[in-house]
């Protein structure tokens, strides 16, 4: 089906409006609640648009890490230093190419504060670390979520876990946003569900005062007369935007999203002029932890090298492999590594007595995976790892027969992908135009925009920013600015 | 510097217009001139506004190289089969990720009527071939110019030169921007040099009717009757730009373009709504070749792996060692290969009497470096390369010491680049927004736009396409439709 439309209205045009706002909020995700809430706490009255039938979004239905840190109560209480400083380290050299200091340093400078604003919104975290390195399946709130604790960031920053999550045993999105959507609802937002948003409403002198949303079949005209928020999510659900700017994530069809990330939020604010930016991006993991033991295997190539060390991130994983690699790879295991990964299907593309045997079921080419795996198991059994720099406790030679090939190619295995390209943000989540300007009324947050992550990626960062850039995107839009 | 205010401005603020004409085209390289030539035969009266003091943009300084295939009489006469499926199949392969059909498959079905149009307009090409793989340094007018008669791409089509240039000893852009301006003289085509065009003027309803050009310090408004074609080159001179779209090619300095490339037309069009796309995107060249022993040698990356063949097209060999191997890269070689690069100054990193004393000087991990040039020597001395199929004829174990390790980090050699991400345009060059509709008013051809080649790229296709869809877009602005 083609995309609506989302040329902006003329105000001009506007008969009459249907419902009237100070601050209009497209899309109640995680992005939209926290704007709802910030702008109301300025004085706002706030009407939140959304498609489904209630609050939510793709943020209810995700892991629920938040990306914090600096040095958060939780961080503290669970041991662990961190300063903004450490924080912003980390994420300039595992959010690139080139993230914007302008985004991620207030990000982490004011980590800590936003930390404070999620309990006072009532989501509880418990001083309890999970050592297993992804999402605790327990009701631990605290986790390394990305690669911060392996080589190269280790080595470029202090490591400390920055996954924060409510504390609640099973999935934790529902429990952050049923907290968010109360807190909103407690200061007398207004809610309009079932309203698909698709234009914008434009002033004559290029302010944005409205949008029109489709209820019941009929067009809605709401009124905004501080400020509207786009916070209406990605475009992982929509193909014909993927094929156009990132084609890459159409090889995997793992989409994490709901269908409502269809970029509607995008594509009305480019429609209003705002600039677009690394529409190319996406989140791309390779979602085969847990087990850990499989971080003893080898990530290998078609020519049978490795490329990456196999403690990183999923996230760091799934972009090596699928950008960098053409997603032409598989996974190395012997007998005493392999179990089944926990969350995802995995096909088996070769098991041998020895490697040799796996390298000719493979095809690949006589004596380059076995050169591989024998120069790894030198150097494992001393516990180094030379080329690549796993840690130490993930090194252990493969010795223990059958050996085996996982296929991780992405038409193979389900590669979990969202986009991270979109509008152009400042740090007070206005919308900018290709010329730096701002878009007057024109706020965004979450992955309607381009954020912290420009292409790597590390769990939690889309709750992260959104949180961080909704809220300032509400405060925004609330004061009214010419 | 920061770049103009590129928002269009209304008609109604137009007190008088300073100059008319039918069809107004900004820039005057190869795609300038080609809508130029076309408009003028369409029946349109045609002004064109350059920035320099005369026409010829960065084309004129080019290697003159123009992709044409399909079966032109020039190949036929040098003796090569093509087909425009041949083309096409080449095309789609080695311009991805996810070249557009839609310019791809007429660039292919009529490049034969284009190298005859070229013809027509006096260009002069010799039944001669250059058999040496890069620009032909005398007068040969046909060489291959990509990767088509090597791995993977020989077997996915069938190769054929497709890189034709004019017959001239020395420079050949400046001989094919003289011939194309010249036949735009000829046709009575206006030319207003010294003119810089930041915005757009755009009537009521949205078309786009002219321009505002900057011209000894004054503000001169043109009218457009009919049309504007954009044709001002990329941006590989706006830093700014590059950081925020396509920050990797900010590793190196060896710009291809004028310092007028600043993204002058893709700000203007993205400004009156047209989307861009693959703003990413750039052609990365890693300019070593002539002399082709250099492709005995081996490339490698930090741990000591080659990545790709080596007689790959030099702009695949800059995409693969800039975007997927992070710029760590040298190329190993033995004495009997060595000969310093003919383009551009490099650096040795090591030296060594062996492979190990290499392996050593350059820091690499024991045995990495060794294993892998064993390797490649066991197979090369049979004529075979299992992992990466570099053709036979630059296969040679590299036995001969002295070995040397050239340094082609981007920090060390100047990797040769220019932007490929540009301004959405249809088959006819028509300009389009984010939802696929045409800016009425508006065309564009060149590097202004995305064109045929989205990341991968092979020498002639800016030429090429901004060739042929600067016709294009010269003949849609000539015709006046709504």
């Amino acid at each position: 089906m083609p995309s609506p439309d989302p040329t902006p209205v003329s105000e001009s045009r506007i008969a009459r409006w249907d419902l009237e706002a100070d601050v209009a909020i497209v899309g109640y995700g995680c992005a939209g609640a926290c704007a709802a809430i910030e702008a109301a706490d300025a004085g706002a009255a706030v009407l939140v648009l959304e498609r489904a039938g209630g609050g939510g979004g793709t943020s209810a239905s995700s892991g629920g890490l938040i990306y914090l840190g600096g040095g958060t109560p939780l961080q503290t209480a669970c041991g662990f230093e961190d300063d903004p400083e450490q924080m912003y380290g980390y994420l300039m050299a595992a959010c690139g190419p080139a993230p914007d200091p302008a985004l991620v340093r207030p990000f982490c400078e004011h980590s800590v504060e936003h930390y404070g604003w999620l309990e006072a919104q009532g989501l509880k975290f418990k001083p309890s670390f999970f050592a297993g390195g992804h999402e605790p399946p327990g009701d631990d709130s605290l986790t390394f979520s990305g690669s911060e604790n392996v080589h190269p960031f280790r080595e470029l920053a202090r490591p400390a876990p920055r996954g924060h999550c409510a504390s609640v045993v099973g999935p934790k999105g529902g429990v952050l946003m049923r907290t968010l959507l109360g807190a909103a609802e407690r200061r007398g937002v207004q809610l309009q569900s079932g309203a698909r948003t698709d234009r914008l409403v434009r002033a004559a002198d290029g302010r944005v005062v409205g949008v029109v949303a489709r209820l019941d079949g009929d067009d809605v005209c709401v009124r905004a007369r501080r400020g509207v928020v786009l916070s209406a999510g990605g475009f992982i659900w929509n193909d014909a935007m993927l094929a156009r700017y990132a084609p890459r994530l159409l090889r995997t069809e793992f989409k994490i999203g709901t269908e409502n990330d269809d970029g509607s939020g995008i594509r009305m604010g480019a429609a209003a002029g705002a600039a677009t930016l690394r529409m190319e991006a996406g989140d791309i993991t390779l979602p085969i932890f847990p087990p850990l033991s499989l971080k003893q295997g080898l990530y290998v190539n078609r020519a049978g090298q490795r490329f990456l060390n196999e403690d990183a991130y999923m996230g760091r994983a799934g972009e090596f492999a699928l950008l960098y690699q053409d997603g032409q790879v598989w996974m190395i295991v012997d007998d005493a590594c392999f179990e089944r990964p926990e969350h995802v299907p995995v096909e088996i593309a070769a098991v041998g007595e020895t490697v040799a045997e796996l390298e000719r079921e493979l095809g690949f080419a006589t004596d380059s995976l076995q050169a591989t795996v024998a120069f790894y198991n030198r150097h494992a059994a001393r516990g180094e790892d030379p080329l690549f720099h796993k840690q130490p406790d993930h090194l252990r030679p493969l010795d223990r027969p059958p050996f085996a090939a996982l296929d991780l190619r992405p038409e193979h295995l389900p590669y979990a992908i969202f986009t991270l390209g979109g509008l152009h943000i400042d740090a007070d989540g206005a919308v900018l135009t290709p010329a730096g300007e701002r878009v007057p009324g024109l706020y965004a947050a979450g992955r309607t925009t381009s954020g912290i992550a420009k292409q790597g990626y590390s769990s939690g960062i889309s709750l992260g920013d959104g949180s961080f850039f909704g809220r300032r995107a509400g405060r925004a839009a609330a004061r009214l600015s010419t």
